[in-house]
């Protein structure tokens, strides 16, 4: 493997986090915090790592799909690392492990959290928490996505490879021709929704702050909060609430769409079958648990049931993570409604987590091709997706991907048994991180934290964290030592 | 599709249950209960039907893959249904939803009951407790396989769909050329290994009912016992529940082995790939719980936490489903332990139920293979098991078959739902139902029955029971349209 290009690579991706760090310190003078003092040592530090490492450009810059692969991986754990040091240096959040913590689940926008036990949300300085939702912002885009929009250190090829090992989906659709258009497109499209997203929440009476950083949670997708209550805070604001309900669902819609739509055309974006799949689900499940609400009289009135179920949906299938309602006391088939929808998650090539829509399509309609197939041994079937039909080597891909999603969930798991929390927490803890949601039921449900967890059990969940923003095998790849041999 | 070659099938299928019952009526007469009339009854209906339906041959007897599966899936409604009537008519069991139940998680070998709240195990008599077992035994091997073996009423190719769609594992390794060679062969080594658990029983001081009875429960993997306390009321008899630990084992192993030990070709046998996975996954599993109930002290004497789990192992990889102990008190991480055991299951080509080692085996070696895939694209890499290579085809179906298998499993789940318990028990009863085992944790517990499910939920379960023994595609067939189309 080329290791010299890898670590140019991450000589990069610290000069991007030094940047990255500029805002929160901003944020720190205007508020008069120290805090300006702890990332200014820690962007200081990244930016001269990143500046010297800049200046030996290695002599052969092809990358092949394993530098691209361990490229990323190694980018997402150095940002969660070096991410944590604010949290950590400030003693805001005095223990390393929960700081990774915070930093992991704000990078993969999972939006898991170990505040509210033993510190309050509320008890951190601004810039700390103007932090956490910006690491839910650049984790959802991508920031290896973002150094291709915005830099370009490598050529077309090699970007190709860092892209595909960051971006979610089974496929990397090319939107344009160029790779760094298509990555600048990608975040112009994401910032402008951001900023339409805080503008609406600022009219509906939200002060400047929360705006923003509820903005950049939701557009990530990651769904930590600037308030130990979260979204609960605004209980009875039905205004502020559906704005985020809507930008949520915005959020986890293939990004493809909205190039289309900008590029006016709008009836072939409408065409897009993943997008039908997802609102069809969308739909169902809001229709479904909005009644077992309404039946089981959840909340007096059927605005409430509606509404409340309206935002849990897009917080689940968007794998957000915010609550407006404490859907842990909801009725068993809400909850496992809930939990499906989470499962599958959103669309590809969106900021949203979770299996993705197409992945469920794709896997959807290889059972069907198997049954006919099965009827038909000898007639050639294949198995088409918006009109084109999907490779074989892409339906193998998929269920590869289900069977390691599989093995990592069980494995996960079993290992968070170690805690002798219950059943029911475990698996959700594990669907909630894997997931890149957030809360889980019982013991780390909406209303609770993933404090009392032990450090073992972080670490796993931390795994599995980027795991599933990394879509599984980009850090698996890391502990496969023959992608480590040198050609 | 050839609806009277399909009809033919069933009339042999009711010949056969109308045989099968001549061993509870002698049982009924000989304990002078009027039992023996209900039998009768339905016998002679049996008989009556297959006699006639066996005059009309259809003209067209080459079956194809479709009649193969819908004969099959037939077949087993059709048993489940009749062997639920001698329990509704006597009115030992009243309701016929609990019936069905208890009938198809007879013959699915699964053991799960409704037995245990409003009545006891030991309120029925004798012949309905000899059935109920009986049916166990009769369900592990397969009932079409007793039919291409005593009878053979189709020609060669027509009993391979047949066996295919009934034998469990991912292929049916045909282990003597002629079918109908292999088919007796099953039943001769199954009868020969039930008789010697009966044997070592009798040995251990077992009333002969109850010895007779477990060794048929044991040699099925079924797990229905005679007894409301199931194994638990042999506490203490170390002997008698370190045999069915064994027998429970013994009957999980790919019957190849046996057949290649019988013809004397032990080193072949013993290199069986699978046969190591299935031995290492076991002996893990029991040091891993044997350990952890030591350190929890769980039992004060070490002998008894390490016997527990031995059995407790031993009944969750066979999917039998007895139990020497409530394991459902046991610490999270054993019982997390236990399920995954349940989930991978027996060897393919046993009695025993769940997804199957080699399944997992192959479903492994493929994401190793990706891996090798995805760091160099060019080679051409494919999966060996026991030496052969695995046709993309196989790998191919394993990943669909656990693509359905999740779908399946989520569905039910969701649709347990509606019953409001809670999520650990609806969870582990589509497992205990989906792989043949039987308890499951919480409400469905070792100590517990499925009594208190609704009608809807059972109908559920029922189906997953027979999906899990039919190795999920005959059923799914059923529903499928173009199977019924007349070519």
């Amino acid at each position: 493997m080329n290791t010299n290009l890898v670590r140019y690579v991450l000589g990069w991706v610290f000069l991007v986090i030094g940047i990255m760090m500029l805002p929160p310190i901003l944020i720190a003078f205007f508020c008069g915090e120290i805090d300006a003092f702890y990332f200014g040592v820690v962007a200081f530090g990244c930016l001269s790592i990143g500046l010297i490492s800049k200046k030996y450009k290695p002599k052969k810059t092809q990358m092949y799909a394993r530098e691209g692969f361990v490229a990323c991986a190694l980018t997402w754990i150095l940002m969660s690392v070096v991410g944590c040091l604010p949290f950590y240096l400030s003693g805001q959040i005095p223990d390393f492990t929960n700081a990774l913590f915070e930093s992991v689940s704000g990078f993969t926008t999972t939006g898991a959290t170990i505040l509210g036990t033993d510190r309050q949300i509320e008890e951190l300085s601004y810039s700390m928490r103007f932090w956490r939702s910006f690491t839910n912002w650049a984790g959802g885009m991508g920031i290896l996505v973002f150094l291709i929009a915005v830099i370009t250190p490598l050529s077309g090829q090699s970007n190709m490879y860092l892209m595909k090992a960051e971006s979610p989906g089974p496929v990397v659709s090319k939107l344009i021709p160029k790779l760094r258009g298509t990555a600048s497109l990608l975040y112009i499209i994401y910032t402008a929704l951001t900023v339409v997203e805080c503008v609406m929440l600022l009219l509906g009476g939200m002060p400047l702050f929360e705006a923003v950083t509820v903005s950049l949670s939701t557009a990530g997708t990651g769904g930590l909060s600037v308030r130990n209550e979260g979204i609960m805070a605004y209980d009875g604001q039905y205004y502020i609430q559906a704005v985020i309900t809507a930008f949520m669902f915005i959020f986890a819609v293939n990004f493809s769409v909205y190039y289309l739509i900008l590029t006016k055309k709008i009836k072939q974006a409408l065409k897009i079958e993943e997008l039908h799949w997802y609102v069809g689900l969308f739909l169902i499940a809001v229709l479904v648990i909005g009644v077992d609400l309404t039946i089981n009289k959840t909340y007096d009135s059927a605005l409430d049931c509606w509404h409340h179920t309206a935002f849990q949906v897009g917080t689940f299938i968007s794998s957000t993570g915010f609550a407006t309602a404490d859907f842990d006391l909801w009725p068993e088939f809400s909850k496992t409604v809930l939990m499906l929808v989470a499962f599958v998650g959103a669309c590809a090539g969106s900021t949203g987590g979770g299996f993705k829509v197409s992945r469920v399509i794709i896997l959807f309609k290889s059972i069907l091709k198997e049954f006919k197939t099965m009827l038909h041994p000898n007639s050639v079937k294949t198995v088409k997706m918006d009109g084109k039909i999907i490779k074989d080597e892409t339906i193998r891909s998929t269920s590869v991907y289900l069977t390691i999603f599989i093995f990592i969930y069980i494995g996960s798991v079993l290992l968070l048994a170690f805690d002798k929390m219950d059943f029911t927490t475990n698996f959700t803890a594990v669907l909630a991180t894997l997931n890149n949601m957030g809360p889980g039921l019982n013991a780390v449900g909406p209303t609770k934290n993933f404090y009392d967890y032990s450090i073992f059990s972080k670490y796993v969940l931390m795994f599995d964290m980027l795991a599933g923003r990394l879509e599984l095998l980009p850090l698996l790849f890391l502990f496969n030592p023959s992608c480590w041999k040198s050609k």
